[in-house]
């Protein structure tokens, strides 16, 4: 028997977890195409915000009407349509929905969009845990992954077995308040759709809930299928959630390698840094770049052999990111600090970054440690130079040596 | 029978043929490599210097001698071991031998660097045709190709032709001045060690003269085998001719990917320009290198699927190159200013460049008319929409339209 006709499907409800400078652009970026293709998705966007009181800015145009006084920001992003805090003097949709409620933002949605701080997420997980709608989708604009001595989880990974749901990652070149100001970029979203929700010609589901994970293996969480009477979720109809004129997707289904890539990336923007630091160029910097992609892919390659795919790295999330990452961002520019000045990275931290962290640092010591425990590190040079960097117990100057033959 | 041990072994004789501000600093670096590799090397290089009258700057140390009259230029290098007019301050090693005659320059030399601009070679081989060993093997820094409606044609396999050898290709994201400088960066050598000149393990040559061109087919050109008595020429014995502990050599076989990417790049790089002198920031600029990159290996895949090798375009002559390029090269920083500017790029070669021309632009046309001879322009969006630009037929506003699938 033929699924329903496209006419009559059930549209998919969205939710954006998180309410961040990039949360919110990204939730901006969504509800304009929720608007756009209100055949497939429910119009209005939910968007978690972590509530707390905010003062309007005097220059605001809404200053006027409310003065000093605080105000909840859900209530001042749903009044204004605007996010005075975390993305000031951005227009957002009417249809974005500032919800204070985790669990009730969730409630029923068919796509949850996870964007907020790393460090977050364990908890938000454990909130939501029943709570959502058991074929929920979900894709991760959160960078990074989690590694120890014993394994690599990606965020995605994480947030898939937290929920029994399946995850897919959004990952590339870019910068939030760019994107929020519609300059034109483009990203990468990989999404393995999990075989059952592809629906075959007669509007069958593909299989039942056996899938693989980001891995390639058999996954122990049986997926429940996303049911027929919604629309389908496939690369199209993500495209469809997140492509902008401005803001232009490429759709792959190798999750891993996007991953990892963000992540791994920001080791050598460390390295980057230190290169320039030292008074090298462009010249070197691409040198240590471009060594700094061959060992991401070595490690996607060594470690994740069934699913990575080697044009993933010439896509948004890998290249462009990379160049990005070591050319403009934080770690890059830090690192570059410490060996202007001749002192550690930790001393930078300290004096600039008010004992923030550099995501750079751990992540060079997770993937280090990781590397260490299987014995392997002295296949990873340029890794292994940033963490004895990073110690003080190798030279920067001495780089160029890890290239020779 | 074995052959000569490498003590007795015939040293190669070499010679940078081009005496500009590359040339030389090949030169110079060629030269440390002899010297320090004395057994497979004679020591003195050769460089042929077009003869031309310099007058010493009166900041240099040897002006006191000689004031301000005009001298030979190859009399002030072989004198003060500088190439005052093309590579001034860089003191070179004093087996550097410049001379003045092509033909005495080149004779008996079994490697020859071809190192000059693009436009003299034809005639440089036509002056040393006959004139050399019959078995003498090239290295070609020139980047670019010659293309045309009819066909593709690359500087090493042009010389390769035009002299009966074996040419290859050095390439890579390298500035000449720092490099002389001796600040540290990496390049790739391209070279497809010909079947004839790989000795065996009883030390007789591989193969007769027959062997493949840079494209895979059996090339017209029988090759006269390196003798015997010399030391072999493989990847290790030019990369003790290149490597430097500030120039990192990596070698490679895929003659055609690394001139290919260091041609195509001049186009990539006009697009950069454009879309940074629109406004747009790094990461829309990571995306037109990231879809300048796709269509260049595209268009190795297309004409040259024998021998592409995609792992090529992780060399310092792939994206390495593309980055230097695309940031901070002639191409981009004249395409950029022709936006800023409001006028076209011809405006800027007449008003900026007094009338010399941006090779990026001759690039971009030659290679469109070879893919609009073939139907297959459609397929390359990136490129014909610098074309477009070029001739004012396409807006840069319109680029990111280009992107979406």
């Amino acid at each position: 028997m033929a699924g329903p006709s496209d006419s009559i499907r059930r549209k998919h409800k969205v939710t954006v977890v998180g309410s961040c400078n990039w949360g919110t652009t990204v939730a901006k970026l969504v509800a304009e195409n929720t608007k756009e293709h209100s055949d497939i998705f429910e119009e209005d966007v939910q968007m978690w915000v972590y509530e707390e009181n905010v003062t309007i800015p005097s220059d605001s145009p809404h200053h006027a009407a409310v003065g000093d006084k605080p105000q909840k920001l859900t209530k001042v992003i749903n009044t204004y349509h605007e996010n005075v805090k975390y993305l000031p003097k951005i227009p957002l949709p009417s249809n974005v929905v500032a919800n204070p409620s985790l669990v009730d933002a969730v409630k029923d949605s068919s796509i949850l969009i996870f964007n907020l701080p790393h460090e977050f997420i364990g908890n938000v997980c454990k909130q939501i845990k029943g709570q959502i709608l058991p074929y929920a989708r979900g894709v991760s604009c959160i960078k990074g992954v989690t590694v120890t001595e014993d394994k690599v989880e990606l965020i995605c990974e994480y947030i898939s077995e937290s929920l029994g749901i399946y995850c897919g990652a959004l990952s590339g070149a870019n910068i939030a308040n760019e994107i929020a100001n519609e300059l034109w970029c483009e990203t990468t979203i990989a999404y393995n759709t999990p075989p059952c929700d592809r629906q075959g010609e007669n509007g069958s589901n593909g299989t039942n809930g056996e899938h693989r994970d980001a891995r390639g293996q058999i996954s122990k969480t049986e997926l429940t299928p996303l049911p027929q009477e919604y629309h389908p979720l496939d690369h199209a109809e993500l495209q469809k959630l997140f492509d902008r004129p401005y803001f232009t997707v490429s759709m792959v289904s190798d999750v891993v390698g996007v991953s990892l890539a963000g992540a791994l990336k920001n080791i050598v923007a460390l390295a980057c840094g230190f290169i320039e630091g030292h008074g090298w160029n462009m010249t070197a910097k691409t040198a240590v770049m471009r060594r700094g992609m061959l060992e991401t892919i070595q490690f996607c390659q060594e470690f994740f052999p069934e699913t990575i795919q080697e044009m993933t790295f010439f896509e948004s999330a890998g290249w462009s990111d990379m160049i990005v990452s070591c050319t403009s961002a934080r770690n890059w520019r830090y690192s570059k600090l410490a060996v202007e000045r001749g002192v550690s990275l930790y001393e930078v931290e300290r004096t600039e970054l008010n004992g923030q962290k550099l995501q750079g640092i751990s992540t060079t010591k997770e993937v280090m440690s990781f590397l260490k425990a299987r014995g392997v590190q002295d296949k990873y040079p340029l890794f292994k130079a940033v963490e004895g960097i990073v110690d003080g117990t190798f030279e920067v100057k001495d780089i160029p040596v890890l290239f020779r033959q």
